[in-house]
């Protein structure tokens, strides 16, 4: 039986954009979608009722981090992650590939996996694609990923394509560490295609990964400092690579003009820390572009943070001027009020992008919404 | 036209315990009450809301903090606190005596007031009974304090009688500000009683205050740094001082045993930073006692943190060992589900202190409490 089921429910005729359903064990929902990242079985400064008041469906957690603290076992023993966090809905654990290159020291790569050491308590570790997987069935998400190299940018080209060899080779491990085990009717395991900035790469490993029929597949290493239009040019070539029929990821990718442009090549899911991590630093997203609440200008403004929006934040009142006082002083309730504005500020440019996309508005939408955006 | 008022429900037998309720301009509350603190217009990692469901029905807020930042004008101009943190039950402000004498720099106390050095700029300050009364007013809680000098613990003789006497002169000039004032017939202006260690300075400062016919009365400088032997016996020589059919607060007092000792004496008000402070150190308070939620024992222990709790944290089935792990990853809801449990903890208490009064088991259930939260 498989875990997940993808159901495509309208495509756009302009553009590569569609949406559709994603059905898995702990419930639907609708793409394409924004993940808000829970990296330590948290979406930082809100609960899990509010992540879901907010308009998230699913939610993304790390291996890497819950691998180290609190382990495997302590959130297996819990019921898995949802047992654990509290969250019924659907998870998915990344493979712990991209925190081992962006996160760990003295980091060594094998044939045979990662060798590195913790960042919180400089302990050797080691991942290899059939110990992510066995985390990644302890932590029991919905979706869970292959283990893969994400490298460096810039990259030399002679590096990228060993590491792609090695990325496919490590996905047959992974597939095959999975289909081993018991889990796999309940966890469907992604595929993340590699390859840096070289077109011909990402093609390379999109054969590789797509050489097994699995139930989504992921674009990986992008985002990673790249310039935008790099970025785009990669996924004009990549997306096309991807059976029409199974869900595509944009892994890290959250801001409202990269979420389109992905959207518009056929890109079905995303996941970033965005919302929350801007949130903490005072950063609010509205329809009419990003604001700084500890602006001055806001001292005395006793408006909500963006007229029309319906999060909790907004709806209940608070003001500018009460949300610049709490992140003045330092308040923990404002990374929270804040958090969960930003999150709702995503959901809901998904849902009018599945709006738009059922009736034939993206193209115009999308200019809209990025123009009041970016002004 | 009274802003408050104040009526006895039951009495207990065996001590002067008793049960009443207070009406306020924003709703009613039964007492004995305790009050989570807000300082800065917000009770630390909890939304109004959380702290409405962890039962709280009054809230306490720091005149000293808001005047500092962001300035009473701004919460005016807000609506008062009220409006501006989006809480519509009743509010307590104090009257910034306390915190000029904790926290402030190059405090220089005169017959006129205080000047001082704010903690956050180090720019200079005055606050005078007028003063603290005016910010009172624009801050809008339901209940004010007087402008009064907390001693430091231990303090010489000579210096608490002139205080004393400095504090009830300066109650005379909050009352005439607070009558000039059109907020008078919204606003509750409460009398604080000092006189450190002694008996008998508190006696001529309860003489000082009940001279003024207010809605309220409240003892200061207490649990200050004394054993709490000393602290109970000023209280027994003390609480019989103010008048019988008036609300009596005993500022600061939080923990289970000082709170059932001053019940017992007749006290109907408590605020403290407790439950919200000991949550960001991991300290949990349960029928059982004080646990730490750091400890290992905790690492595998997937029971809630306090069987028979209704609070969100426990109802919703965080486990110990997700709570541990939130606070050893620091992650911020750590602070917010410890928090709420906290403060469900002594709303809960407050609960079945009042259900003890009303069915004369008040020094039986005292003494069950007490055995099993401090064996």
């Amino acid at each position: 039986m498989a875990a997940i089921g993808f159901q495509i429910l309208n495509t756009d005729e302009k553009t590569a954009a569609r949406a559709g359903r994603l059905r898995t064990p702990h419930g639907d929902f609708d793409t394409p979608v924004f993940m808000p990242v829970g990296t330590r079985a948290s979406v930082k400064a809100v609960t899990p009722g509010q992540v879901r008041d907010a308009g998230a469906r699913i939610i993304l957690a790390n291996t890497y981090h819950l691998f180290l603290r609190p382990g495997a076992d302590v959130v297996r023993e819990a019921g898995g992650l949802h047992g654990f966090m509290r969250w019924d809905g659907p998870i998915l654990t990344d493979s712990g590939g991209f925190q081992v290159f962006s996160l760990a020291d003295s980091r060594k790569v094998s044939e045979d996996g990662v060798s590195f050491r913790s960042h919180i308590d400089g302990s050797e570790q080691t991942l290899t694609p059939e110990k992510s997987v066995e985390i990644q069935h302890s932590l029991g998400a919905d979706i869970i990923m292959a283990f893969d190299e994400c490298v460096a940018y810039p990259a030399e080209r002679g590096y990228v394509e060993e590491s792609v060899g090695r990325t496919s080779r490590w996905l047959g491990r992974c597939v095959e560490a999975h289909e081993r085990a018991a889990a796999s009717g309940k966890q469907a395991l992604f595929g993340i295609m590699q390859g840096g900035m070289y077109g011909d790469l990402r093609a390379r490993s999109a054969e590789g990964i797509t050489s097994y029929d699995l139930p989504g597949y992921a674009i990986g290493g992008l985002s990673v400092g790249e310039p935008k239009n790099v970025m785009y040019g990669i996924l004009d070539g990549c997306v096309r690579l991807l059976p029409e029929d199974r869900p595509r990821y944009l892994m890290g990718v959250g801001s409202p003009d990269d979420i389109f442009e992905a959207v518009a090549r056929g890109v079905d899911m995303f996941d970033c820390v965005i919302p929350t991590r801007e949130a903490r630093h005072g950063n609010v997203m509205t329809a009419r572009g990003r604001m700084n609440i500890k602006n001055a200008r806001y001292e005395r403004d006793y408006g909500t943070l963006d007229p029309g929006c319906d999060c909790y934040t907004c709806r209940e009142g608070y003001t500018r001027a009460y949300l610049r006082h709490l992140f003045k002083a330092g308040e923990p309730l404002s990374a929270t009020l804040l958090s969960i504005h930003n999150i709702r500020f995503l959901t809901r440019l998904m849902e009018r992008i599945r709006d738009a996309i059922a009736d034939a508005s993206f193209t115009d939408f999308k200019a809209e919404f990025l123009l009041e955006y970016y002004k």
